[in-house]
């Protein structure tokens, strides 16, 4: 017998990202735990509206997806402040450019991705930024045989109701292969 | 000196779903990777057109996402078939329906929410919906006084570029916490 919560976001694990923009002609980012792929080739973030990242997002049409590694989440964590202009300083964000010229991304992230805005929803509280991957970056260290492929301990997982970040394991099953079995 | 990939949806860790709707008057269930969070209470996920889910969605409006146990991701893979009608028989799912009438869930899955549709947004190969919580419901087992708090094996996070499904690790940080040493 299940208890009722209300309305309570249970969507986990979830992964923390660090979200680059261009605001005022200056690099600009923020740690977003609302994250979601669309396709293939889309993903979205969500990002409350009194985030000072947002308004760079819609006047460039751009924006950029970085994955900390494990230890970086000391960094990660901290970047909270990009929230508002001229903060986040200090932080040892190596920011480089890739094809769009306005997505900064965080050279210290294993995996980078470039994206072009193609929808903006609007939520009480947040705004939905839903966008087309133009090109992805990785580290050799995630790379096995030229394709990602995380392992144990270079990403984090976020439980957020009792909010703590959570290793990723060992593997365990092979997608679409372990359910083969069962098939009637 | 990072390695362009071209376009890759490198998101992860990110969690794996069985979906409910009801089609044709009949529950029905999918398996779903492309999920996202979109506010506290709203949530979104991502489903190939060629799904026959997706009618019962937009039909009635609603829909669930129910959250497998590590010990479910074998009848979780498998739940492919719920693709098409007739099939995904014999899969041990006892639905169960909440306040929605219409977003049936499987109770053998510890986090149920019940879900109204927002949003249905369009792209080439697949349908966003978004959708707004109404209700969340949980087994005692993934409880800690009252609040949903995933253990170490309670849930699975997919790692789909090399396609394997990874265990949750354990916890290593404080969300909010851990950065503040850092702060200037």
């Amino acid at each position: 017998m299940k208890k009722k919560l209300g309305v309570v976001n249970c969507l986990y694990p979830m992964p923390t990202v660090l979200v680059g923009a261009t605001v005022n002609g200056k690099p600009n980012f923020i740690t977003i735990a609302h994250v979601g792929i669309v396709t293939i080739n889309a993903i979205s973030i969500s990002s409350h509206k009194d985030h000072y990242t947002n308004a760079g997002i819609k006047a460039n049409g751009t924006f950029s997806i970085n994955i900390p590694a494990e230890e970086l989440v000391k960094g990660n964590r901290l970047l909270r402040p990009g929230e508002r202009p001229g903060q986040g300083q200090g932080i040892p964000v190596r920011n480089v450019l890739g094809v769009l010229k306005t997505a900064p991304m965080i050279a210290g992230c294993p995996i980078c991705m470039e994206v072009k805005l193609l929808h903006a929803l609007d939520f009480k509280t947040h705004e939905l930024f839903v966008g087309e991957i133009v090109e992805t970056y990785a580290d050799e260290s995630v790379l096995t045989s030229g394709v990602v492929e995380l392992q144990q301990g270079q990403a984090d997982a976020v439980r957020h109701a009792q909010p703590a970040v959570l290793a990723l394991g060992a593997p365990f099953a092979k997608c679409w292969e372990i359910g083969k079995s069962l098939k009637v």
